[in-house]
């Protein structure tokens, strides 16, 4: 069966995402029964293209490193005037794929795409943290009026299957705090702090490695952070966070250098610690960095490598670290999002994992 | 919805899979939209009680303690003379719950019981590792060729959700290896030498807290671990293993306290370590002890919890610990199989977690 993406936001998560597609063809089709085509692309400068009888992804691959790629030969003939908003109101597909870049608030273009594509009844896959920790609910609703479903792995821990964990393999118990380092950028600056490093240097040096996300500050000053806390407090235990202006937040570039002693002195480690409790239906959330001693299951996560641990009423202490980003492993979100939608007869399955 | 369960062996896990049932009531008819209904319970020395109509859970457990606690007033109407076999075979019942305790090679009566079941169309759910170890690939089939399914999250690391992780969150990934701290109480005695108790000593607190297993040389030889590595390596690799004589399996009974000295002085610790790698299309798999740096994520697992770490081609190393054993840790897989057998409309709804 033919399944058409919409994709809109064409950077390193679409690219990922796009790569895995073709890389994973042949076991996409064997294992789930889904052949997946890309129909339209819509970026940010480099104009929109669409065919709803599918992009040669290959081709626009090749070509993405250029300066207005898809006004390239092999690719032009499929560019089109017509604007990205008005390609997800009326366009032939069966799935929005959302990765542009957040935006503070989470309104903006992203929003109304993707309410846009629930409104008419088409799934929604995402990486755009803003909707999810601003409109969760709304959304949601929107989606199950509308016998759509919208996924979104891919907003916090990357493809660190985070949420099909929690919401699939949890269902049945119910999760009462959380505490996550999630931030890649952060973990790697605050572990060359703590080796001596000055921070302006540290932060240079993540930059070098392209850990920072677009604005180093929504990294460093622990927004980005925040938002995948209001994520995790919405989605995990069911408590709405009002706004962000709720959250305690406090972020890493300006660190005591006399709080780094101590904690060397004491062997702990410093980590960027989003931390949520519900009480009473409300929750209370907070960012900041935090002393770990060497028995804590997050004291050792090299580099941008993310973990969670969530408390549950049943099973207590659960712990999951995973990659925290990168190209392919916040695209193989999106990929895993697209599978859960048609992975129904799937799951279970004897053939689940192919040697491939 | 009326569900009706056959639960077939009565110990701490089908104990603490009731006490769930009742406590989790409410939770489970608002967010799934079922009422479970215990209709048989099948022990191996108290007998069997059967009633299409329901049996009263709470007595039930209340006399739990009790010698012959099945022919007590209030429940002993119920007992019937009926076998276990024939019960499974021509029963009223939905899902079959089984949680017996393992027999060596998988065969026994388990085996049988959920060979009928499947043959049926009946879906099992089940914690035995026996059956699955040896016949899962045959299970499978026996489950898809009748329209049934066969889960059995609590096979290995009780109801830490691992098997949901990799099957549903991982399922566009291959997975080509893992490496397990699988049997609490081979953890917990290894914490203990390491802080220079005697192994006999050890191994008595760990029965002292009801850690050991059933017979405690299935734990301490590395066998109990033996049967989840060769789940693991079918369920998540493909890779069938022949035989458990297929395993190089060393237990912690003869450790050489030369190691444990030279581990301590490195500042290392020693885990039972499964390890499992997929090399074309076979599979290799170790049970023994293994000095870990501190650095390796399983490194610290406090006590009885279990751990591990999975080999992924898009995400690198995906780290999950968790519950290993207990009652309700156990139980909740259980639980959790149900819920996961009538979940589909549920899985990602906006009510997913309520605040119960």
């Amino acid at each position: 069966m033919k399944v058409k993406i919409l994709l809109i936001g064409f950077g390193n998560v679409g690219k990922g995402f796009s790569s895995l597609l073709i890389e994973k063809k042949e076991m996409i089709r064997e294992r789930f029964g889904i052949d997946p085509l890309i129909v339209g692309i819509c970026t940010r400068s480099s104009g929109n293209i669409y065919d709803p009888s599918g992009i040669d992804l290959k081709r626009v691959l090749e070509l993405k490193g250029e300066n207005n790629f898809l006004s390239t030969p092999g690719i032009s003939d499929r560019l089109t005037s017509v604007s990205a908003d008005e390609i997800v109101n009326s366009g032939d597909f069966d799935v929005l794929a959302e990765c542009t870049i957040t935006e503070m608030g989470g309104k903006g273009s992203a929003l109304s795409y993707i309410r846009s594509a629930l409104t008419r009844g088409k799934s929604v896959i995402t990486t755009n943290k803003g909707p999810i920790a601003f409109f969760y609910k709304d959304l949601q609703l929107l989606a199950e009026t509308n016998g759509a479903r919208l996924l979104f792995e891919g907003t916090v821990m990357a493809g660190t299957p985070l949420f099909s964990t929690s919401l699939l393999g949890l269902s049945g118990s119910s999760i009462s705090g959380f505490e996550g380092v999630l931030n890649g950028t952060c973990n790697f600056i605050l572990d060359l702090l703590q080796n001596g490093e000055e921070f302006e240097k540290a932060l240079k040096q993540a930059q070098q490695r392209g850990y920072a996300e677009a604005d180093p500050s929504m990294d460093i000053e622990g927004i980005d952070t925040a938002l995948k806390a209001m994520i995790l407090s919405q989605v995990l235990m069911n408590s709405p966070v009002p706004d962000i202006g709720a959250i305690e937040i406090k972020g890493i570039s300006d660190l005591d250098p006399a709080c780094l002693n101590r904690a060397r002195e004491k062997n702990e480690r410093i980590r960027l610690i989003a931390k949520g409790e519900r009480m009473n239906g409300d929750s209370r959330i907070s960012v900041k960095p935090t002393p770990l001693s060497p028995d804590h299951p997050l004291y050792y996560l090299p580099g941008a490598v993310n973990g969670i641990v969530l408390s549950s009423d049943v099973l207590g202490s659960i712990c999951l670290t995973g990659a925290g980003a990168g190209s392919r492993e916040t695209g193989f979100a999106l990929l895993q999002d697209l599978l859960s939608l048609w992975g129904d007869n799937f799951r279970f399955s004897s053939s689940a994992f192919s040697s491939k």
